[in-house]
């Protein structure tokens, strides 16, 4: 596999610039809340948001673009405020945002796709915004910095930005694929719950990009969960610009060469899922949920998130508490179907593993063990269901009173 | 209506004895542990039990009976382990408990019900439970103050025990009907989640009160949530003895009398389902979710559930924060259909009401008036979808940093 890990995120792609800076949206002193995408050329364009039935404006104005498959140029985002719950102004918000983006970069209004996040239910600060734009259009660049710049513009309670990229190839042409996003709270299976923005150079056709990459999300963005609450915002976003010169991948392209494209996409939007999930809100641990022996996936993928996403369960896994009845629990109650008496637990980190339950009842296993395992920063149960072949992972966080500081007090 | 609240709890319908005390189960030198309930003639029994696929044995138990339609006579109960995840030895500790106490009360095995609460995967302690039954049967007696131990010692996490009682007429006798119930972690739709036994000394068909306890359960504790985890051991037990000497109630008996059994039951369930929620781990305030205006009851149910089940929604509770945004977007992701945009939201307490949201927007309202209202202890929100004449209430209780600290160190 000729997929590598390299340096770099949202803007290493070739012809694509970014830069991300403080406009002034957001509280206190020196937070940046704006970022912006540049293709140098009109790049297709695909995505997935979220299925809240209360979508933000920006998701509605972006899922047309996407919907009518037109080419895009641009990117603007915003933090401090979610432009969701505001009616027909906040929409209004949305497109006057891209037209003042367009105006800017001499693009067409249309080539522009928007996103918000922040608080719920308060229009945007549109000169503020409007500012931010003019800004940002003089501050777009190539360099490694100014994809570091938008990374960082586009968290709001995250602790540190979240950037990936991958090299691979496509025909005899070197592509690259790199992508940001953000978290932290609102993280929840259906979409993922974030923004994330992926660019490549490599050529594809639109169609394909979109199958692709909802296969993709339904994979790793939507198996993080870090409170249950689905977002009104979520957005995924892959901008393709064929800079690299390869000549398209489409549906009748070689296998190898689209399953290239494929695990390059998977790579970015794995290691970008983690991060959110390790970074959730108020965690202190990565915390990981690995099912086999399932009858299908589908059973699996239900097994996997109802473990990471059930409360008791992660409030033991910030306890190190080795409570696999609330592992089996959670299984139980998740709605798929498997045999409790035929399954085994394990728990599993960089400090071994230890199976706890064998066919559904306690292998009388050490504590003090199970208490060195758990002492780790990133945890792993691993359920085996004995069912069937079909696996799938989920990955999570622990629950902590620094979450519910967190929610409790995040409009102040 | 003549169903009247009366001081009292599981025995306070005649003929029913009950008693709770310290067999020695749980760590710690002074908290009671189990409890016992004795009707003095064969009761006719309803129940309904967890829906999670990991069913605790003494749930096994306990259904058996249930379903094969017995007549009742004692009801045994421990706390410390829950007796779930423990294969075919618990299932067989659980009836070696039933043939304990039905040797030592002189009754038939298959009278006797059992329940646990507690750690998961753990082996009860025979020895000790065996002792309990022995100290249990000798302390039974139908003083109110045995009532009161009863519901002392099935306590796990809740910070105050939990009783209701009504009286009522049938016929023309005076009925009590009285229970005792727990929470209060693992509670979340799907079966109340908790333990609860309620006692009658009301006739009434058999069929007809498990259908009525059916109906009543799922408006009253399915309609709790404390952390959105479903227990393995969800069990609430109905036993009718008929010594209060009237014609038994039948599905043929007058709509009115029919009614106001439902009435009296309903009133004993709310009463201890409000409690459970208010009552949850960690809990400051009670969370009551009410929705109108909806096309259908489910959707009414599902979207007051949501509400109160949103870990967001709970957190901005606990932090006296209005932010009706993640009101509006559990709503979208619960899987119901409304339209946001025609959607109003109030926030509600002692301190007056105050109207967030109209048609999807805010109102601009006065945070300084919100703030008063969401001091109070006990707040409901009320959401008006205006899509038809359903409605629906829920009850929680908010997210705080001692939930987090209850569940990071249950075992220990």
């Amino acid at each position: 596999m000729a997929v590598t890990k390299i340096e770099g995120g949202v803007n290493s792609a070739a012809g694509f610039k970014t830069c991300g800076l403080r406009a002034g949206i957001k509280a206190g002193k020196e937070n940046k809340d704006m970022a912006m995408i540049l293709s140098d050329v009109p790049a297709s364009a695909a995505g997935t948001f979220t299925r809240n039935l209360v979508k933000a404006a920006p998701v509605k104005w972006d899922s047309m673009i996407i919907e009518n498959k037109k080419t895009v140029r641009a990117v603007v985002v915003n933090t401090g405020f979610a432009n969701a719950s505001t009616g027909a102004k906040g929409y209004e918000n949305s497109k006057r945002t891209a037209e003042k983006a367009a105006e800017v970069l001499g693009v067409e209004t249309e080539e522009v796709l928007v996103a918000s996040t922040g608080v719920i239910g308060v229009q945007l600060p549109m000169d503020t915004i409007f500012e931010g734009i003019e800004k940002l259009s003089n501050a777009l660049s190539y360099e490694k910095t100014a994809g570091d710049d938008a990374a960082e513009a586009i968290m709001t309670t995250d602790t540190h930005s979240k950037q990936a990229a991958v090299s691979f190839t496509a025909g005899k042409e070197k592509c690259i694929m790199g992508g940001m996003c953000k978290g932290s709270g609102m993280i929840h299976p259906n979409m993922g719950t974030m923004l994330c923005f992926i660019t490549t150079d490599c050529s594809i056709d639109r169609d394909l990009m979109q199958d692709i990459l909802r296969k993709v999300v339904n994979d790793t963005f939507n198996m993080v969960s870090v409170d249950g609450d689905t977002s009104t915002n979520d957005t995924v976003i892959l901008l393709s610009n064929g800079m690299a010169g390869n000549k398209a991948i489409t549906e009748s392209s070689d296998e190898v060469e689209k399953a290239e494209f494929e695990e390059a996409l998977r790579a970015v939007c794995q290691s970008l899922a983690i991060e959110i999930a390790r970074d959730g809100e108020g965690a202190t641990r990565l915390f990981t949920a690995e099912v086999k022996g399932a009858s299908d996936e589908e059973t699996a993928r239900i097994l996997a998130k109802s473990i990471i996403t059930s409360n008791l369960t992660k409030a033991a896994i910030f306890g190190k508490d080795a409570n696999w009845g609330r592992i089996m629990c959670a299984m139980g109650y998740s709605g798929a179907s498997f045999d409790p008496d035929k399954t085994d637990i394990f728990i599993s980190s960089k400090n071994g593993e230890l199976k706890l339950v064998e066919n559904g009842v306690t292998t009388g296993f050490s504590e003090e063990k199970a208490l060195e395992i758990l002492g780790a920063d990133e945890i792993t149960a691993k359920c085996d269901v004995k069912d069937g072949d079909k696996a799938a992972v989920a990955w999570g966080c622990d629950l902590t009173y620094e979450y519910v500081k967190i929610n409790g007090d995040y409009r102040s």
